[in-house]
């Protein structure tokens, strides 16, 4: 890896900085985040400004340009990628150190008295607009609203705006209509006394529609807002996609409808003259409710009296709890993930053990090879984590030429992938050893499969938050001094992104919501040696009620059935240090990927991943 | 228990409200907090102006008056208690059920236009205020600070303000003398530039001058505020106390000193106008330290430029954090207390069994009788919960002759209580049956035990915050459907507050700080079945290092050493519910009570009591 020679871009950029044709006063700093329009974790390549600007490509970090510094904050997992990937005209801002300064103490420190400090309000979220604004202004300076993104000004080969077609799913996939969507979300608003709703989030809106995208690598969405009112349904969206038939007819756009369900088409662009519109024509109690993780732009658009704001948006918690059809379609997605591991693991296994020329990028290709021959298969669901030895403790790694090593007999060999199919999204990882594995290795092995089955068999009561479930992943890993740095798991969409809010399970306690029957989250402890090997043993699970003896304050209790059905390699395991209740839990979650897999693989002829997976799921027998 | 008739008193109270002698303008409404100045959980009866005015005496509440309305807002403890001491002049708001308002909602949905809502700006923190009055001003009304406090201008018979004599605790208790204490505080001080400190809670003050007091039933402290300056040192106190020689060598007020420690005496009633004097005179940078639960009154006499608030001060952190005087001062304490508790149970099981005579208010004195023999006995740590049957499941039970029940050998009896010693503070339950208890209630015993060994034996990061411990104690119940609602445990102080910050076991996530090598806190989970019975078992703690086969990152690990060393009632535990390792626990446990405890009922003499505790610590055996 080069540093990207960034000289000249900097120079162009300080020179829009002040130029009357962008902004109205000159402004002395300007502020690159990572994110789109819509607060997206994983983003467009026309929406890569920072790493444009900065050449630092990681998922995570803010630029800030002065014109005399240029400085990058970003987190632990990307410290060695950024410095390797950004020249000297950058000064890399290592956050979670003491003595690294915040983004406003940092401003306060180098601005000139006075200062104007610009960013794009469509990038911002609302939220951090308002802190960061109010530090400046208490230090004499001011965050200013760019309106033309300055990037875009100098970014003379910018990728266009991706636009392609949309998927229509229907009732078989969604369970629900989007008029019925539509229906439910108006009934919260009238709960809460609001009349109007602004999806701003891309898996909002194409859970709300019951339309998925593919605008963005690996998240199934398109570029697109919509405004919801008591009476009408506005939706935003560029390009001849709305021309598709099948589109027109899903959303009945040609259809004589009740005026409430008519959608009204409008330019992607027009959203915020729109909402200004609306915001001006507001008379008093007329609420709109927004996330408060929706652009400043959007925010400011409506007045701040009649602005209604939460952290969670009813789309985001109803898109959480998948009904009957999606927790089905999860099953299925679910099932063609395993086979294609299956294939893919006795594949290894032939190739690995005797030739020894299987690759990191090798094995991830034929992880995406396997996963295509499945029926609905559209995607992966993000960049395959194949890693073999010390590149399995660098948690976020993904195979690169120059890292790729190449899968031994003498090496732990971890997998993290998953896929996006018509009827479900996965995710697993599961850890390898293909020749004889060190006591060691299976020690701590067997510490993270304690962590995974003391969260998947946990029972806990209605109402709880995910949370409260993170430390049961850590106690057998704790108990001997052992532990991971991230958190346990996250939510997964339905043919949808694969993190998604409002729940998970992690020891920073984030405003999570409680879980419910019909949520489905990831399990995934894990342990690292740093320069050794990488150890996560991940399942997607689905939250379900649980048979208890007794039901204190009727309250009900919950549990999870894994999803996920893959053999946990039983070599890996030191038996001796499982429970009775854990090795049943093994043996039990064996029988049941024999049974459910078994019979798929069976249907596909596929007989000799049937053997492996026959092989691999013989039951465990504890000595005592 | 039969309310108290407050329409005088009301009537008086909306008088002052708009009596030009008391406010500059008629205040519409008038708050009257649960507090003292201090922010103190346990308040001195001159500053029980709550209960005074509305008859109802719990522990939380707020009492809000109108021209028109009486309103009280109490949580669910208390709903039973308010109703029952509050006449018909009074509205309860039971918070946390759905449809109750919250104080801001309910004062704007009945105050006139533009109305003036008065509060007694030191008893309000000034957090409250600041969120209070936010609410207030977006309705168009204002929140306005009432310099006399309007309930003492029509509270006649208003008990003195107490101003008891002192202790002096001398460095074989404290183990840090008060100058080394100011020393390391000037230290905090410095490494976050701020240049005064306020001290304003009581246990803060008492603890940095090695100081004890009784202004306060329960809790050794003294009413006083402290200033300290990078090189002063302001005491705000009142009454004679200074005079006393002891105290006058303790705190060297008549030696010559270096000037940074001499120490200015100043009347408690000065702390206002002298911050005041303080704010007027500070120039910029010069920042003012003060805990964010500050009141009002004093967090406003700094000007906001100037203000650096946390919500945990270094004074409140350094306290929890025991140091070798005072774990050992911890250790004898508890087993003083274990002596005491010996006695105690020994007799109740010669006067219940055959004579039914013992109520729960006779065994609750007879605790404190026994108590008060032991070395440095001082009071009690709180009202002593001594319940049997049903009672039991009142969680924040007290024995008043209208509950008294008499302790009988068909009912769970469950006592939780605690002593303050000059050299430690105690806070233990035990749950007995003096018959035979059932298989239900033996299981519910049980799974409790679980939970309260699981926490007791968890080992865990250096890093890791209480919160993320909780679930442990309730995983064994939850398995089950069971529950308690409420937290697990709270930190303890030395010869200080039986509760105390900044640490916790709790499912709430408040802001807790990391438990640390020689915190102590409790750990107390329970069961409790309305109507029939309650079980919680309690043990203080101290976190000590913990030795683990490995060592992640260097970061080393926790766990607990209980300080509590009373018998656990093997009679209630069902032997087969426990694992192996639970049971080793229990028999350690015992065998350790048996030597220690043992040893010093020896040495007291105490032979019978000696007998119960041999007979109470006999080693469980677990059939398989």
């Amino acid at each position: 890896m080069s540093p990207k020679i960034t000289t000249e871009l900097l120079k162009q950029l300080r020179q829009v900085m002040k130029s009357p044709k962008y902004v109205q006063e000159p402004v002395q700093a300007y502020i690159v985040p990572s994110g789109d329009a819509h607060q997206s974790e994983y983003i467009a390549p026309c929406d890569c400004r920072r790493a444009f600007i900065s050449g630092f490509d990681g998922s995570a970090g803010t630029a800030i340009v002065t014109e005399q510094h240029a400085a990058m904050w970003t987190d632990g997992r990307y410290f060695l990628q950024a410095a390797h990937q950004m020249d000297n005209n950058w000064t890399l801002m290592k956050m979670g150190l003491k003595d690294t300064p915040t983004q406003e103490d940092w401003l306060v420190s180098v601005l000139p008295e006075g200062s104007k400090v610009g960013v794009d309000p469509f990038i911002i979220p609302a939220d951090q607009w308002k802190r960061m604004s109010k530090a400046l202004r208490s230090a004499g300076h001011d965050l200013v609203p760019v309106k033309e993104n300055l990037i875009d000004t100098i970014w003379t080969d910018c990728p266009q705006r991706p636009c392609k077609p949309l998927i229509t799913l229907d009732l078989s996939y969604t369970g629900v209509s989007w008029r019925d969507k539509i229906v439910a979300l108006r009934s919260k608003m009238a709960e809460r006394k609001v009349l109007w709703f602004v999806v701003t989030a891309l898996d909002e809106v194409a859970w709300l529609f019951n339309l998925r995208g593919s605008d963005v690598e690996y998240n199934p969405v398109f570029f697109a807002y919509a405004v919801i009112g008591m009476n009408t349904i506005r939706l935003f969206i560029d390009g001849d996609r709305m021309m598709d038939p099948a589109v027109r007819e899903h959303l009945q756009l040609d259809s004589t409808l009740e005026p409430e369900f008519k959608i009204q088409v409008m330019p992607y662009g027009s959203i915020l003259s729109e909402l200004q519109a609306l915001g001006a024509g507001l008379s008093p109690k007329e609420k709109v409710w927004l996330s408060d993780k929706a652009s400043y732009a959007l925010t400011e658009a409506i007045p701040k009296a009649y602005r209604y704001l939460t952290p969670y948006t009813p789309i985001c918690i109803a898109k959480a709890v998948k009904n009957a059809s999606e927790t089905e379609g999860m099953r299925r997605a679910h099932i063609k993930d395993a086979v294609a591991l299956c294939e893919l693991f006795n594949w290894l296994e032939k190739e690995v053990v005797p030739k020894g020329t299987v690759t990191e990028i090798i094995a991830a290709d034929k992880a995406e090879e396997f996963r295509s021959q499945q029926k609905d298969f559209v995607e992966l669901s993000f960049a395959t984590i194949s890693s073999t030895g010390p590149n399995g403790a660098i948690i976020h790694y993904k195979p690169v030429p120059e890292t790729n090593r190449t899968l031994s007999v003498n090496e732990i060999y971890l997998l993290d992938s998953g896929a996006q199919y018509k009827d479900g999204t996965t995710d697993v990882t599961r850890t390898m050893h293909f020749g004889t594995p060190s006591a060691y290795e299976k020690e701590c092995f067997t510490y993270v499969l304690k962590g995974h089955i003391a969260v998947s068999a946990a029972i806990f009561p209605n109402g709880t938050k995910g949370h409260l479930l993170d430390s049961f992943a850590r106690s057998a890993l704790w108990d001997c001094g052992l532990d991971y740095l991230h958190g346990t798991g996250h939510g997964v969409g339905s043919f949808l992104n694969v993190h998604e809010g409002p729940c998970g399970i992690s020891y920073k306690t984030f405003a999570d919501e409680p879980l419910e029957a019909g949520m489905v989250v990831s399990d995934e402890p894990g342990y690292y040696e740093d320069g050794s090997f990488g150890i996560r043993i991940e399942n997607v699970v689905l939250v379900i009620p649980a048979e208890t003896k007794y039901n204190f304050k009727n309250r009900g209790s919950l549990t999870f059935e894994p999803l996920t059905l893959v053999p946990i390699q039983t070599k890996m395991i030191d038996v001796n240090l499982l429970t009775q209740k854990e090795c049943d839990w093994v043996n039990d979650y064996h029988q049941k990927c024999r049974e459910v897999i078994g019979a798929e693989l069976e249907r596909q002829g596929r007989h000799e991943a049937l053997r492996w997976l026959i092989q691999e799921t013989e039951p465990l027998v504890r000595v005592q």
